[in-house]
């Protein structure tokens, strides 16, 4: 039986992908992609490189990165009326994500419209905050400790809740709210204890402290915020 | 130059090794595992069973189970002194954690004894988390939203406010304390919202609702929830 597998190839590093990973790209017939700027390749696809089968037939498809909802569920929908018909000729279809699948992806949308037709498969992934925590060998969370991981992009009042009540916290995106979100650290003195890394696992990460950073600065899109307030 | 290695395995299914992690299992020389009950096998070590070299040199040591901090940071203190001895003998030197090293391990503990005298690495492992939610096929969190992550064991006021105030909750270990949990959650109408997965990804693996639960029940000790209000 055939399957539509959404594969988390994690946050850069090629050897971040898990052998069920691998295993699964292994015996795709087709995978859909999302349509890169200037005809290139996705992130994704370039993690995931090393591994694709030389048969694999790969379709560009045009995901819009607009906040209107109607304009992007009708091109998912589009999509997955493909996939179904895909996996319906008894191919294996496979959707790639950054970091996790279950973690802010398109992926959970695409697998919801089609989970009732097809069979649906999600290959887990190193998440972005994971690998962060790994890349400078600390702790996300010990004991009793609780972790709170929240996007940039959250509204002023949840993001303020987050910061004020847990004792880390992971904060994705931070490049497209920066403004916002460093100003409510540094209101909160916590700056010092923000961690930033830009491109995590990649040939261009880097870390460094949000004290380092000023207000008017431009980051990565591919940047994760850790706060730990009781950090060693 | 030789290292110290926190290696994730994942949450049980040894194809969820990151390439990574199999990797860095091959060049090691000495491998820390947890003496584990009648003399078997510990669960990590079962994981990664398939990767382990041949020549592997295994150090079983005693990881005290209790409460006493002082007990436990002086076993982690004289294993960590004998990990740097390795180490500074040129061996590589390996620990496993079951999931992700970065989330709830002793050896983030081992590993910050250590940091400042021998080189130390962090393999990031997929987490028992990141699994249930891919063996389910469903998101930990979309778009805005955000997830927090509580062990069972926190205390009561935490606990509340943490299921309170979110609508994508995971509460590791839950057996260690699952009267309270139950019941906090029973309080608020949430036992039908709130998945419940024991040993995830282990050929043992089980998925019920908590609804389908009852009070007294006895859960395995690898049991996580996933409580998501906003579900479907």
């Amino acid at each position: 039986m055939a399957s539509f597998f959404g594969i988390g190839v994690g946050p850069g590093d090629s050897e971040l992908l898990t052998i069920k990973a691998v295993n699964v790209i292994k015996k795709l017939d087709v995978l859909y992609v999302p349509q890169a700027h200037k005809g290139g390749k996705s992130v994704a696809e370039k993690i995931a490189a090393p591994y694709l089968p030389n048969t694999l037939i790969i379709k560009k498809r045009h995901f819009p990165m607009v906040k209107d909802w109607n304009i992007k569920i009708e091109s998912w929908r589009k999509i997955a009326d493909e996939i179904k018909d895909d996996v319906r000729n008894s191919q294996n279809v496979g959707f790639l994500t950054l970091g996790d699948p279950s973690v802010y992806s398109t992926f959970s949308y695409i697998a919801d419209m089609l989970k009732q037709d097809i069979d649906v498969q999600t290959i887990a992934g190193i998440s972005s905050f994971s690998q962060i925590a790994a890349s400078l060998s600390i702790p996300l969370m010990l004991d009793e400790e609780s972790l709170e991981i929240v996007p940039a992009t959250a509204d002023e009042d949840k993001l303020t809740k987050v910061i004020e009540l847990n004792d880390n916290v992971i904060i994705m995106k931070i490049a497209t709210n920066f403004k916002q979100v460093y100003q409510l650290l540094q209101e909160r003195g916590l700056l010092e204890k923000t961690i930033v890394v830009e491109n995590a696992s990649m040939a261009t990460q880097k870390v460094r402290r949000l004290a380092d950073y000023s207000l008017g600065d431009n980051l990565p899109y591919f940047t994760t915020a850790l706060l730990k307030k009781k950090e060693g």
